[in-house]
């Protein structure tokens, strides 16, 4: 079976779900994932698609649905996290320069670890330095790395292409050009993957 | 274990997968739900949350999905569906009137059968006439009783209940105060009322 496209990015809250259990999941399953990084952001912007601003209601309903499936994949939570990031293209190119040199879904965790357990947003100085530390990468090179005209226009691309596919949110997952958005729609990914279809 | 509240609102797409699946599920899973009309499109302009008008991109994968988990459960279907409707309170004034009389359920699954598999708006007056044939009522009767005062109030009514419960999409059920939105969090739902968190 070919790897899944897992479109991810740094700043969606639903995504805290799906990096902390997808490399369990993929080990588990024997399926893998290509890791891509995305500015969910500007393609949302961009579709007026803005779920939470301005939506109390359905904002709190997001953080109590998240908490309640995480304690279901048994991963530690305090909500509400910071939202939303202020820094999220520099911490989704900090995870493509990690996608391209192998650590990227270790840091994904990490950052995102800091920021749901420990309120310390992604992007932001502290969480970098710490979270890159953590998956033994010297954090001066890979934030200058990270900050380079190439990174920048490479997540820049990745989201073109990702919205060439059609995606609009994240986490979406992509098998033969079919889309699948969100944590919840992972076990669909994989049955199509599979079968075809869903089941 | 007491009963689910099922708030739901003829005009949203994703109720489809429910009603078509909630009966049987109910008898295969020994728990019993109270199916509690409501008004979705008056909470979700008052909350600024449009989901899918001028957004083309979510509107199509909306579709695609629900074709899609449509197929899981064996449910056939046509999309899109004619979207939104035009006479989404009469709809569920007659749902409402269904849900006292004891043919509630049946006339849902029914007009959104219509709806979703033949392409006639629920609300509409075939659409309306031929569900309501079907359920062993007669469709004059009823059409005036659910356009009286009495059922449009009623209709109301049940809106800001659901409003004040925290309900702002539709299908959502309600256990102990939890809100869960979505055809796919109702196994979350019933994980709640039997343990007392999702699992």
């Amino acid at each position: 079976m070919k790897p899944i496209d897992f479109w991810f990015s740094i700043g969606s809250t639903y995504t805290y779900l799906t990096v902390m259990r997808l490399r369990d999941y993929s080990d588990e399953m024997g399926v893998s994932f290509n890791w891509r990084p995305f500015n969910v952001r500007t393609i949302m912007i961009e579709q007026k698609n803005i779920p939470f601003a301005e939506k109390p209601v359905k904002a709190a309903y997001m953080w109590r649905d998240i908490e309640r499936r995480a304690g279901m994949y048994g991963v530690p939570i305090v909500v509400p996290a910071p939202y939303p990031l202020e820094h999220l293209a520099l911490a989704n190119q900090v995870a493509l320069v990690g996608t391209r040199e192998g650590w990227g879904p270790d840091y994904v965790a990490e950052t995102y670890r800091r920021w749901f357990q420990a309120g310390q947003p992604s992007g932001s100085g502290p969480n970098l330095s710490e979270s890159l530390k953590c998956v033994g990468q010297d954090s001066d090179r890979v934030i200058e790395l990270a900050r380079s005209d190439e990174f920048e226009l490479a997540l820049i691309q990745n989201t073109e292409t990702a919205k060439e596919l059609g995606v609009f949110g994240a986490p979406t997952f992509v098998v033969d050009g079919e889309v699948f958005w969100g944590d919840d729609r992972l076990e669909d990914a994989v049955s199509w993957a599979r079968n075809g279809d869903v089941r």
